[in-house]
Order: C-alpha cells, then sequence, then structure tokens
C-alpha cells in the first residue's frame, strides 16, 4: 500500500485533503494558475451529481438554457453592491480578433447582469411570469490561494435564475431551492447539511437576502454548499425588468437565484473520507462496484474470467454500474487499495475457491477489514449487491449527522459561543 | 396567422432562415456583439441532441472530463499551422483580479494545446493508451460575421480528443468517430450526409487528415456539420506526448480529436423546415406532442380538461414528451400556428366532440392541412401516437435524402462540374 499511502486525516486534514484528491484521480491543476482540470472520475461523479439536480430543478418547473460568457464591462457596473462584490475578481478580455476592443469584455463571474439585461426584453406581462430558467456552466472569479473544488480560478456550477411578479413568490422560490439542495445533500451525498440566512456581511453582492445549506467537515468546520438568494427588486431596478400586470400597470419584477458548485464535490470528499480514501455515496459514485478477479494460473484464469464476466453483465442488466479490474499487471491487495483509495462503495473479490463454491465475497468500503466482508451465493448476489448500497448510504448519512450532532453546542452566552466555534458548530443563525 | 408569417423559404431562404430561429424561440443574440443566446426551447433541443450523442461516445469508450477554458499564450503558439489557423480568431485575457497578467490567457478556440500539454504529463507507458476523453463546453473564436447557431463568437459543442500507440488505431478512432456522427444524423436527425475526406485548404489547422459529414441545406448548399480529425504525430511532438513501448521504448502517441457543435441545430433547421416553420425529428424534439383543448363555455372545459389531463399523464406515462397548451388568452387557431412554428411533431386536438365519441383528432406537422389529419379513438391513442412518431421520423429522413439526391450529379468534367456546384452537390471529394 506503500504508493497509495496518505498523510493522516486526523493529524493533518489539510495534507490528507490535497492529497487524496489528485491521487484519486478526481482533479488536478491546469496550466494557468489556480485553474482545475476534472479528469474523468471527478467528472463522472459530477455528471451523476448534475442528473440528480436537474432531475429536481425540471420537477419544480424550471428549463435549462445556454448564456454567453462574455459580459460587456458596464453590465457589471450597474449594480451597486454587485460591482463592489465582484470588481477584484474579474478576468477582463481586451483583445478580440486581434484588435483591442472598445469595450473589455468580462468573463462572466456570475449571470445576474447579462441574465437581467435579457429578461428585460423577454418580459412583457404578468403572463410571462413566473419565469424559471437555470443554466449550467463554469464561472470565472479571481482567486490568489486556491485549492482544488474548494476554490479555484474558474468552477462549474448551475445557476437558477428565476422572476417573479410578487415578493412572496420570489421568497416562495428561494426557499423552494434551498429546501432542494437540502434534499439533494441528504438523500444523494448522504449529508445533512444545516440551513439558514447568511449574516448581511456574508450575502451575496446585490441580494436582499441570502441563504445557504452548510455542512460540518471533517475537520469540525463549515462548509458552504450551496446558497440560494432573494434578490429583491435590485437587479430588477438596475436592468429594468418590468412587466404589465392585470390592471394594466407597470411594475418591477422580483428576482432569486441559486447556485451549487464543484465545490460541494469537497464537502463530500471531507464529510465522508477516511486515512484509505474517498468513501463515496452509492447513489452518486462512479461505480458502485469493483469486481476483482483471483488466479493463480490459465485454468484458474479461465475460470473466473467466465464468472466474473456473468456477473458483471447481470449487474449492468440490473442498473448497477459496475467495472471489472481485470489488469494483468498489478497484484489483487494493488487493486483493493486502487479502489479503496477511488472510494467504491462495494468489491467484489472472485477466485477459484469461490468458483467451486457458487460464491463471491463482498467487501463494504465503508467498514474496512474482516468485519465489511461477507460471503455471498451467487443466486442472491443482485439483492445483496442492491442491500448494501442503500445500507452504506445510509450509514454514511448517520455517521456524518452523528459528527455533526456531537460536535454542535448551543452557546450559553458569547464566550462560551467563541469556546466552542473554535472546535464545531454553534447554533446561532 | 399574420404575428407568425415567416418570409418565404423558397424566395428568401437567408430571411427565413434568421426570422424562423428567433420567433420559434431557439436563441437570440447576445448583449456582446455576435455572442448568442440559446433559449430553454433551443436548449433542451441541444440537451437531447447531448444526450443521443454521450450514448454513442460512453458506448465506445469514452468518458468526459472538464478542462479549463484559459490557455497560456504560449501553448496556441507551439505548433505551427495551429497558431496561423487560429491566430486571428483568438479572445485574449490579459487582465485578472486588477492586475495586467505577465502572460496572456487565451478563451480556448479548441482545446488540442492544453490537452496535449495535459496528456504528456498523463501518459507513461503504452499501458496508458488509448486515452479516450471527450469534452462538453462552450469555446469562442472571434467572427465578424455571425448567423445564429452556423456562426456565432461563442458556440457550444463536444470536443474528443484521444492518444493511441500506432497510427492505425489514431486513423481507426477518426473514422469511427465519424461514424458515430453520420449514425446520429441519420437515427436521430433525419439527415443522411455524405461524408468524406477534406481538401488540405480546408482541414483542421493542425491535422494531417480531416475528415467531415457535409448535409445539404434546403437551399442545396452544403453545411459542414461534424469533423474528425486524425491529428498524426504533430501535437505529440509539439507538446511531447510520448508513452514507453513494450519493449521499453520512449515513442511518440498518435492523437486525433473530432467534434461537433450547436451549428447542427442550423442544419436541422434548413434541412426539415418549411414555410410555416420548423419540423422537428421526433426523436430530438422537446415536445413531440402538443394538446390543444377546445371549448366554448365553462361546462365545455370542464369535461374536455379532464381528458386532456388524462391523455397528457397516460402519455407521460409511456415516455412521450408531451405539452398541453392550455393558455386562455388564446384562439385554438393561434396554438396551432404557435406550434407548427415551433416544430412539434403532433398535435393532438380535444373538442366537446371528441370527448363524446371517444376520440381525438390528431395532426401531423410533416403533412400540412387535412390529409395530414385524423381521427383516433382514445382506446388505441398511445399505439397511433408511437407510429406516427416513427412514421414522421422516416418521412423526414426520406425527403431530405431524396431532396439531396436529386440535387446532387456526377460531373462528366470539369466545366460541368462548374455548372452542377453553382446548384447542389457534386460527388467530387
Amino acid at each position: 500500500m506503500s504508493k497509495n499511502t496518505l498523510p493522516s486525516r486526523s493529524e493533518d486534514f489539510n495534507a490528507w485533503y490535497n492529497t487524496l484528491v489528485v491521487r484519486a484521480d478526481l482533479a488536478d491543476y491546469g496550466p494557468a494558475r489556480g485553474t482545475m482540470i476534472v479528469k474523468p472520475y471527478g467528472w463522472t461523479l459530477w455528471e451523476n451529481m448534475q442528473q440528480a439536480l436537474d432531475k429536481r430543478f425540471k420537477a419544480t418547473g424550471h428549463l435549462n438554457a445556454g448564456f454567453p460568457m462574455f459580459i460587456p464591462k458596464s453590465f457589471i457596473d450597474r449594480e451597486t453592491s454587485h460591482v463592489e462584490g465582484f470588481s477584484p475578481e474579474l478576468a477582463v478580455v481586451t483583445i478580440g480578433g486581434g484588435k483591442q476592443l472598445e469595450e473589455p469584455l468580462i468573463v462572466r463571474p456570475t449571470s445576474e447582469t447579462i441574465i437581467g439585461h435579457t429578461y428585460s426584453k423577454w418580459i412583457k406581462s404578468y403572463r410571462d411570469l413566473p419565469l424559471l430558467i437555470n443554466l449550467w456552466n463554469s464561472v470565472v472569479r479571481w482567486e490568489l490561494r486556491t485549492k482544488l473544488f474548494l476554490r479555484t480560478l474558474e468552477f462549474w456550477w448551475q445557476e437558477g435564475h428565476t422572476a417573479h411578479a410578487t415578493y412572496d413568490e420570489a421568497e416562495q422560490e428561494t426557499l423552494q431551492m434551498l429546501e432542494v439542495y437540502r434534499d439533494f445533500a441528504r438523500n444523494e451525498a448522504a449529508i445533512d447539511p444545516f440551513f439558514g440566512r447568511k449574516s448581511d456581511s456574508e450575502k451575496f453582492p446585490g441580494a436582499d437576502v441570502t441563504y445557504s445549506i452548510e455542512a460540518m467537515m471533517g475537520d469540525k468546520k463549515a462548509l458552504q454548499a450551496g446558497t440560494s438568494h432573494n434578490l429583491g427588486q435590485n437587479f430588477a431596478k438596475a436592468f429594468d425588468i418590468q412587466y404589465l400586470d392585470k390592471k394594466n400597470e407597470m411594475q418591477y419584477c422580483w428576482t432569486t437565484s441559486w447556485g451549487l458548485s464543484t465545490r460541494f464535490i469537497g464537502a463530500m470528499i471531507m464529510t465522508h473520507g477516511d486515512d484509505y480514501g474517498l468513501i463515496l455515496p452509492p447513489r452518486l459514485a462512479p461505480f458502485q462496484v469493483i469486481i476483482i478477479p483471483i488466479y493463480r494460473d490459465a485454468d484458474q484464469k479461465a475460470s473466473v474470467l467466465e464468472v466474473v464476466d456473468n456477473l458483471n453483465r447481470l449487474l449492468i442488466d440490473n442498473d448497477i454500474r459496475v467495472k471489472i479490474d481485470d489488469r494483468e499487471e498489478l497484484t489483487p491487495g494493488h487493486k483493493f487499495h486502487y479502489w479503496e483509495l477511488r472510494g467504491v462503495p462495494l468489491r467484489i473479490e472472485i477466485g477459484p475457491k469461490d468458483v467451486v463454491n457458487k460464491s463471491v465475497v463482498v467487501a463494504r468500503r465503508d467498514i474496512v477489514g474482516k468485519k465489511g466482508k461477507q460471503v455471498v451465493s451467487t443466486d442472491s448476489v443482485v439483492k445483496s449487491v442492491r442491500n448494501l448500497l442503500v445500507e452504506i448510504q445510509e450509514t454514511l448519512l448517520k455517521r456524518a449527522t452523528n459528527f455533526r450532532d456531537s460536535n454542535t453546542h448551543e452557546p450559553a452566552d458569547y464566550k462560551h459561543f467563541q469556546e466552542i466555534v473554535s472546535e464545531g458548530f454553534a447554533l446561532a443563525w
């Protein structure tokens, strides 16, 4: 296991995280300072997250669209708090097609301004409301101190942008999307987040109110994992988003925006991982099951691989995401560590004895060692795998919630509050 | 129909196209010159195309990843033909976080260079090959004369990037992906494209060979609708992508790239559309069926809407993409034109008589007028809709292929060649 050995999670959480992200093939730094390459294993995890979120967005009436990455500089300047908040972080295109541009273009740090400009053209009457749109894209914020997934110069996310006729509808949408994030975190990522309202100094530049979900990481620190903003009429007034109401009078719209990014991958790593590597929640894991054939000679190989192939096909037919590691150059022991590091929830080992006994060995990633291993008859393997995936998902959620609760305290007074926030959460929204 | 009236397709193809794209709610221009906003209806079409392509990429062993949009300027300069081809079209970031950058960053026009740099780090031995990755993203090329979907400053696409041990494998991959595009065009978009090898002057800057699929548009012109490049060892040598072979000797890789973009949406519009608007192939259409309730008073409304809701649920349960247009402020006639313009393959009309007769009226978008209408019993509506969707898909393919063939001629000599390319295709790859 020498090559995979990670820094200890409890002794140096930071080094553990940084090493793990790269070794587990999730991501790497790009050539331009602070940029991130999400590798296929990390991207597949992101695709699974996207699907789980997108389904929820569409079920609540939202449609996706594609907006340009370039925003005229003058747009950013129109909403006072927005320009103050984002100006120091902008990437600016000044040359296009070999010529100096008359007006520089900003690479979007977020799209409220270009959305505001566009919605002011699209929305004419109350019949056009509510307008419920989401974008999947990447945005750029110039960060000096970067950390893969948690803070990079460019990151991937979704940004929802809605316009409504009344304050109440906008507030309801803002809270609905916060609940969508909470539901996603709990039921897909096995993280039960705290949620609440950010202080005025922490809210989104241009928002009236920002709500967020916050997860407690393995180092007992809070990580903002998704935000939902009630933008009031700030952008509607800055970009003149008006509609004719039923009485034929012009009214300003009420708008919201909400986003969840690849940073959430960082939250999952930090919440569930251990000294052996990642532990991925089965509902989102790129592979839910890794099958490792074990044999010594050509005869054994033939009979083992036959059983392995059949099981692989059977699991695929049952919509289980499975992969065979049939690399010749690695020992089974190496493969065990390789996939432990990458957090695959279940490992199935099949050797010559298993072939004879019509059984397989199933090992859980969330319970390392002998306790997590069991022998399962080939006849019932699909059922066992299904049950175990559900059980692992539940165990991860329970474990994370217990850890969070045992490190959360109700402060008696401010002095006590200072003591406990240095080591865990305080309930003080 | 006054508001929807389009310029005549046969008289002014160009005006017809430009008007249709905007009126059918597919796309709009963004505020920065030459940029495009893909509206929810157009984006849903793109999502359906993405799914159909992505399934094929994954079935041929490719995985998706995420690469940064920013490429250090020095990268672009490394491959001679590449820099010559792309230099005039670049967007350049010179300011980041309020400071002038030491090295400007290019917003990717395509990712061969950053991929080359990265693959040179990832690939060490023959065991790492082939490396088969695809990216879904947007790219920027500074275009002066823009046209929605066909040529915009920023456009969305996928770019595949693969590395192989031998020339033969790379060539096989290049041709395989060309075939994937052809299969997608035929079986999803109802377009049977010509395919072949581009001339040296038209090939991708940095490629040894470029293959493309080309579709014949309604104005008898060819449109390049997808390209697949055998990059030889050009990028491998420029970026030092080497591997240790089985004899422990260092070898340069052979690489490929291939792409299909939102431009393909333009091809579908131009191939299938008519004077009434879009005709979308059922397999990709955002809505396959639009249901329009018809009633005069409250009694009729209640009974009609009950049948409409039941049918809607039934079609959804049968995985048919359906929508009800229950807007109060529009007449049924207006709705017919509205959805004709937007190219929904099937319209179902339900009025009080239909409720009594336990039947519905089904109208095909590809056959306008009475000939395309039929009365279908409520009991068999799912089966009828399914069959009609398949029939429309086949009709569109046949119609487009016939149009192509009847405007394609084998030239006898160069003079004849000049005559026929002014009006249609010539078979002269």
